[in-house]
């Protein structure tokens, strides 16, 4: 199947907004293993006419967004028609459904917003006033959304994806969705495909995780691919559903009605700011340190200078006092610390990558975890460290060994 | 001028990287008034063939980036040379400036990037090793460029805008770069309008600045201009240059062999992260402290609980005690705070966007600004906030009164 797509927008083509459907769509068109042949994106001045025409001549599926809007300047439903060959005709399916969403707000300009291609299939927008629709136009499947991408978004995973996966005769699957954490996303692909290439994988990379799907198979090969793959990384790795490592370290926290703190040394304050960054985070966060320099370290997390000089500020030594230091500034049930070796350079002789997180809590012996993380830059190395100290902090709350489920960790 | 723009490139249409020059080269097409009718992408199979004839019909200008690299699939520029109606052939310039850049480096692969259409001009990258050209197609202007953005963009600013200027008999613009702060791009552009509509203004939104320019008129006309931006929104607002606030920053404590710390409140670690974020920041960053919880203003940075009790932590009061007691626990020559409301609620009956920043250095008076954010959001409160530190702090340093700066600052 050959497939092009058409994005609608005159702040488009003005530079005002950068489109981000093409990418989403080609990704999960290509995952299909539908060929991406063109990505076009239009002015919505009427001009999608010509080139819908052309590319129904070479394309077997076009999805179209944008162009959709109750205002007048949106001629795109009227174009696809045209090129479809038959006439726009107001919807009954579709006008109860948009007069069921805005009740009483629903006006003239809306009931535009009712009228498809005669003969095309509505799809219903739950987050919005514009349907789309479907249906042939020659030999060619015709898809239409919405713009905004909260609208355009669900109505791909609900409805779009599913009728393709249904033309292609490729089985209606189930999915089941996770979260990978610190590992690349081409090594997690190199994985999951090594493990079980029958099932269908996918993955989206995102700021401080991957998100990752696995689709077709029955519920017990699916589950069997995962807990393998879960084997390969390493626990507390990978998680059940579309997950930011902070949500898993804050449930743990709630289990426990804990309070936290931190101090960081190479990550320098991204874990705090990660910290604090919901609406709410003072119920658990209580403040952090950012001991930079040595005497930071001393002074107010009171790690022993004899520690420093003798093992170094990027030790687990090191680590584990600075764990204890916070805990005790700051006060807080629990309390994690970062040091390490963030780059461009080699510092205390270690390799950049080398990083030691501390865990400390009430009445509970304190630990180091010894992580070595590939070099992919400062920032990486700094992400990376974080995530893995929400991670290991949140199995050590559950009362876990994070040094122990660290040094069973691969692929950093 | 209609024109047209052709990003090439199998991981764009694949889905696994995002179109990014499509939105910068129609912002600054539109700019120029060059109307932007269709924004294509396609993979790097030789499909560009068809697609550019179609468009050459109807663009005068086409602009495409990618598919100039070294390896054998790239087959862009026989394909531009065929629709050119032109063999390609070995331009010396381009092959002399290729040896230049890569002298010994230069191997066999190299060698087919000097190969341009005969006729066409070479465009020197002095970034990589793809060179770019240009000449006509028929009547149509063709701009072929390399895709990696570190060498399009530079580019595209040095050669190819004066190139398209120049051939729209627009005079060779003179261009003043400036970066904005804090003020949010849609209010600068109807500040900047409302000073002077005849001179050329450009936005781009950057993570913590904006990148303004200004070209056209004289270069008085400029500085007048510029100077009336400067006094609606206030000094430290708008600085020389494309810059990040941190530069701003580092450069005042380099001025002044000067090391810094920070006490945070809402903004929760951010200021910190930033600090941190280059390489070689140890030689002034010694630390900070996060001072989520109340108590950790008292016990770590000792802010008397009288201050709080009386002031609320939301209080110039609080932020001059925090500043005091960052520097004396860190140990730095000068330190700042941050403390306000993030929201989305209100705080200590103080509305959202509410922030003081306290200023502490040896020997110097400490001061705290009162800046009230509009409300866009938790995070954009907290980045404003961290920004205006570093702002205000490089102007401390420097000897004078960010209170006093920050009274006169609007459009927050």
């Amino acid at each position: 199947m050959k497939a092009s797509l058409i994005m609608i927008g005159t702040e488009i083509t003005r530079g005002i907004i950068q489109d981000s459907h093409g990418v989403l769509l080609s990704r999960e068109l290509t995952h299909l293993g539908v060929h991406v042949a063109e990505i076009v994106s239009l002015p919505d001045d009427g001009t999608i006419g010509p080139v819908l025409s052309a590319l129904m001549r070479s394309s077997d599926l076009i999805i179209i967004t944008g162009g959709l809007g109750p205002t007048t300047d949106d001629m795109t439903r009227s174009v696809i028609a045209g090129c479809a060959g038959v006439p726009l005709t107001k919807d009954a399916g579709c006008w109860d459904f948009l007069l069921g969403r805005l009740g009483d707000r629903a006006y003239g300009a809306n009931e535009k917003q009712a009228y498809i291609p005669e003969g095309f299939t509505m799809i219903p927008n739950h987050n919005g006033t514009a349907p789309g629709f479907y249906g042939y136009g020659g030999e060619t499947l015709l898809i239409c959304l919405p713009g905004p991408p909260r609208e355009m978004e669900p109505m791909l995973y609900e409805s779009v994806l599913p009728l393709i996966r249904g033309k292609l005769d490729l089985p209606e699957a189930e999915r089941d969705e996770y979260s990978s954490f610190i590992t690349a996303e081409a090594k997690l692909e190199e994985l999951y495909e090594a493990i079980d290439p029958r099932l269908d994988w996918g993955t989206r990379f995102q700021d401080y995780r991957i998100s990752l799907y696995v689709s077709g198979g029955t519920a017990a090969e699916r589950d069997d691919a995962i807990a393998r793959l879960r084997d390969k990384v390493g626990e507390c790795r990978i998680a059940d559903g579309n997950r930011e490592p902070l949500d898993i370290l804050i449930d743990a926290l709630e289990r426990h009605h804990a309070t936290i703190g931190c101090a960081e040394s190479c990550s320098g304050g991204m874990a705090s700011m990660l910290l604090t960054q919901r609406a709410g985070s003072s119920a658990f966060m209580m403040g952090s340190v950012t001991s930079y320099d040595p005497s930071v370290k001393e002074g107010i997390l009171g790690v022993d200078h004899g520690i420093i000089r003798e093992h170094g500020t990027v030790s687990a030594e090191c680590a584990m006092a600075m764990a204890d230091g916070a805990r005790k500034a700051i006060g807080s049930d629990f309390a994690f610390s970062i040091t390490g070796v963030a780059g461009p350079d080699k510092s205390e002789g270690k390799d950049v990558g080398t990083v030691f997180i501390g865990f400390s809590g009430k009445g509970r012996e304190t630990e180091a975890a010894a992580l070595k993380f590939t070099s992919w830059g400062r920032d990486s190395v700094r992400k990376r460290s974080s995530v893995a100290a929400f991670l290991l902090m949140a199995a050590f709350i559950d009362g876990r060994s994070p040094a122990g489920i660290a040094s069973c960790w691969r692929y950093l």
